[in-house]
């Protein structure tokens, strides 16, 4: 074996999948993890209230603002954003952990907390997930009834601002409705070739 | 719908598959075609022998030396390059054509002849095929009953000059013994994936 043929990406490879609230990104990677994806998921910490179907500790952690504002203080971030009210962050030790065991990682983010990302690690991978058209977006977030009518057209306001914010991602997928699947298929299809690639993105956290 | 939305790569690509003689390039391509996938496959214009199991016009166009040197007069040619004694070339033609059909393209061309589609379609998706190790190289090359004692030798230096060659590369990927399948399901995943990337490769010709 000479050096010449250890030509795949060695090292795992840092995923933040994005985009405006209600294109579904968290039901794609809840659907990543029921399909057992070889990946490591990274548990953001949020301040908002957990609704009935979620688990702390799987799905975020939830934590006090008290608590959010130590974490602050002592730099145990690798980003943090406030989103409605509500802070939410990725705690840096959940990341460097999970790269340590060499497998890839994959974070949930907000468009503002992946371009957060995308300075401090620019060798992160930064998927943009979208819908088919800004009506089904409006659609989506109505459905939601979590909101409130105030929230929502906060949301899809915000959601529209975000839309413009695709140039500072890698990748877009279009995640139509009842194709979920089809866009895990594609983010694991990016991945692959990520690991294919002649420059590696190996990150230094 | 609005444009914002509209954000797959909407045009062909135009994909290169290479690597070093041995290497199963042609077995790569091949397979692709057995599987029916859907890409325009293009064929190369060859003035060399051609062998027992070949199609003209499915495998290589063979031309004479004379019809291939009117080619080259009449700038017919995308690329050509003398390879072994013999000339190869892709008939500009067959590409655009190509292209205007709305499929994705696979041209199969030796380590030279990629580098210089690069220099004419910056925008080409560059790939290369290699193999587990040197030695493994070295044993196909011996195993392939076509070339004689002298060309085996001089194929040997010349693959070990082209594997110096990936820099100039997109991607690649390791063809593993009795793993054909999973390379050309690479290959795929690498192609799906560039049509979800931000930064689409359109082509110019």
């Amino acid at each position: 074996m000479t050096n010449e043929f250890q030509v795949h990406q060695p090292s795992p490879i840092l995923i933040v999948v994005s985009g405006p609230s209600g294109v579904g990104k968290d039901t794609v990677v809840q659907r990543m993890k029921e399909r057992g994806l070889p990946f490591h998921f990274v548990v953001t910490a949020t301040t908002r209230e957990k609704r009935p179907n979620e688990t702390n500790g799987k799905d975020y952690w939830f934590v006090s603002k008290d608590e959010f504002a130590r974490m602050i203080e002592e730099n145990e971030l690798i980003e943090y954003a406030v989103v409605y009210g509500d802070y939410k962050g990725i705690p840096k030790s959940e990341v460097r952990d999970a790269l340590a065991s060499g497998k890839d990682v994959v974070m949930r983010i907000d468009v503002q907390g992946a371009e957060t990302v995308r300075k401090l690690v620019p060798e992160a991978l930064l998927i943009f997930i979208t819908c088919d058209s800004e009506e089904e977006l409006e659609r989506r977030l109505r459905e939601r009834k979590t909101e409130s009518s105030d929230s929502l057209s906060l949301r899809i306001a915000t959601a529209r601002k975000e839309l413009q914010r695709i140039g500072a991602f890698d990748y877009v997928i279009v995640n139509r409705d009842f194709h979920l699947d089809d866009t895990v298929n594609k983010v694991r299809s990016i991945i692959e070739a990520e690991h294919l690639r002649v420059q590696h993105r190996k990150v230094n956290l």
